[in-house]
């Protein structure tokens, strides 16, 4: 049977080409007897020999001639290979089909297929070098392929974090800037052992050191009292040397800092990890700590991702029995009030 | 016992500070029977109570005064309190101290000391927020002091690659460019189960897809013939892609997969760990394959590391058991010849 390309990238394949490619097997869709199908399919039959030419190409011509189609190709023969149906996004195809969705393919549970509409995943394909903009991802699922054409299926979704940790820290608590850290000499015992603010400067002493971001968020609630050298306000003099070291990032990172405490979620370092913060949905004392839950990373509402960066984080997320989140922050920075923050959270997937 | 700050930021400590500090315990340098120590040194006196003050100020207002303290001594601090003795690295000193020297501190042996001129460790201390030139990075250790004040150890090496592969790649194999991959459609099997070229496109297939930077390190020896629509000379239809696809990191990572493969290692994609590369030293058989070694970065040689990516990395690769490795290049790019690549292993360390 030949497949013939018609308008809009379409190939057409005649009578009776619905009944079997279309009805037994998902490919396509049907224009009466005949059936249309999207490049990918058209590749993926020649592929398999089931079609014989596609405007008398064989499968090696037809997949050099067409632009771009390799990276879709591979990804589509790999979910047909674990048994899933998934037909190409294209308006009109399907009316689960948003015509913002930048997905390119829909997949059907097994077991099910175009005629179901019912979908389990929406996958976005790109090639290792291409760079995705953390607003494409949405729900759907990643295909990345790398340089050796292998597949790694990376799971997003927008979560909301929350917590359970009750503490209300303590009030005027001196401390010192020291550098880009704070020191407070003498807290009480909470601030550390409930709150989990800062880590003891020794196991014999009381002195508890602070990051920045945690000094300027206890500072701004009136919890901490910083003494700095060259200025009368403390929480300003802990705010601008968080500036001076980390520029605007330092308030994405306050603001996520603050949403995470208001939510009952404990953030701490996550340097270890090569992440802005480890967090722990619940504290109710170091003592008793469990294992942290997340890896936040801070990142700009308008940020692209590299996919090899994505892989690292999540892979490293995974190996350490943490969830990988992003958390996006739109309008943080000297100056602008309530920053608004997204929570994108990715996965490893098999499909 | 009190001190005073002379020249040169040492404090000297007056007649019997010799027998009471450095003596017995290893602090400073004497001065006949009086004491000099470096300002770190000074600091931990002080936070132990074994000085009462330094220019009349106690521990705290000592470590608010002198600039960029708190980070080193919170190292000084933490390698005291794993049972070593140390020096603060400072010319005329000690004869263990090169003038070109980066380092901070040197860390003696458990039960040796300033005395003994052995030194186990030289320690370079970073906050978290500095970069630290791959150049530095030359067989000392990297206290990064992260913006809670813990602190990781960061070994670092200057290692050779060496593996143990033997094949021969076959040659005139006919291959497609695809995009930024390429196909090889029936190349005799050596190439997959001997050669670990590529991966096939299918378990019941001949066809190999292979990377640029495998496509061309074939195609530059004759192994591969490379067809491309707009090129008569297929090894350069390659390159031309590889560097529209990464631009000058191609060459990078082509210096350095050509260096292993030359060695007798085998390089594979190390895009699910976030990597270039991943390695195999001793390759047979693909049936028969153990497990990779290492991860390998590629890094131009003038790069500065942001001491968070490192220690992402470095958790990454000890968390799959493998070891990271910067390949460091320099001098790679189209036109250049025989750039130099320098290996710079890191590794976690607990001292």
């Amino acid at each position: 049977m030949e497949g013939q390309t018609r308008t809009d990238d379409i190939v057409r394949v005649p009578a009776n080409g619905r009944e079997r490619f279309y009805d037994s097997r998902g490919y396509g869709r049907p224009a009466g007897d005949a059936l249309d199908l999207a490049p990918v399919e058209a590749a993926h039959l020649l592929y398999r020999g089931d079609l014989d030419s596609v405007d008398g190409q064989g499968f090696r011509e037809y997949l050099s001639a067409v632009g771009g189609l390799a990276v879709r190709f591979f990804v589509y023969k790999d979910l047909r290979d674990r048994g899933f149906y998934c037909s190409p996004t294209r308006e009109g195809w399907s009316d689960a089909v948003d015509p913002d969705d930048t997905a390119d393919f829909l997949v059907y549970p097994r077991g099910k297929g175009p005629w179901d509409e019912v979908v389990e995943h929406r996958v976005h394909v790109v090639g290792e070098r291409t760079t995705v903009a953390a607003s494409q991802l949405d729900g759907g699922v990643l295909a990345v392929v790398d340089e050796e054409s292998e597949i790694t299926y990376l799971d997003t979704s927008r979560a909301p974090v929350d917590g359970a940790t009750e503490h209300e820290p303590p009030t005027g608590v001196a401390a010192t800037l020291l550098g880009d850290r704070v020191v407070a000499w003498e807290p009480p015992e909470s601030l550390y052992e409930q709150g989990f603010y800062g880590q003891p400067l020794d196991r014999d002493d009381d002195a508890i050191q602070l990051s920045l971001v945690e000094a300027a968020y206890l500072a701004e609630r009136g919890a901490l009292d910083v003494q700095a050298d060259d200025r009368d306000d403390g929480h300003a003099a802990v705010l601008a040397r968080g500036r001076e070291a980390e520029g605007d990032r330092f308030d994405r990172r306050l603001a996520v800092y603050t949403t995470l405490r208001d939510r009952g979620v404990v953030p701490k370092t996550g340097f270890k990890f090569g992440a802005d913060f480890r967090t722990y949905a619940e504290v109710e004392s170091v003592e008793n700590l469990g294992h942290s839950e997340l890896l936040v990373r801070v990142l700009p509402a308008g940020h692209a991702f590299a996919p090899r960066d994505l892989a690292l984080d999540v892979r490293l997320a995974h190996g350490v029995r943490k969830e990988m989140m992003f958390a996006l922050v739109d309008g943080a920075g000297d100056g602008a009030d309530s920053p608004s923050i997204e929570w994108l959270r990715v996965q490893r997937l098999t499909p």
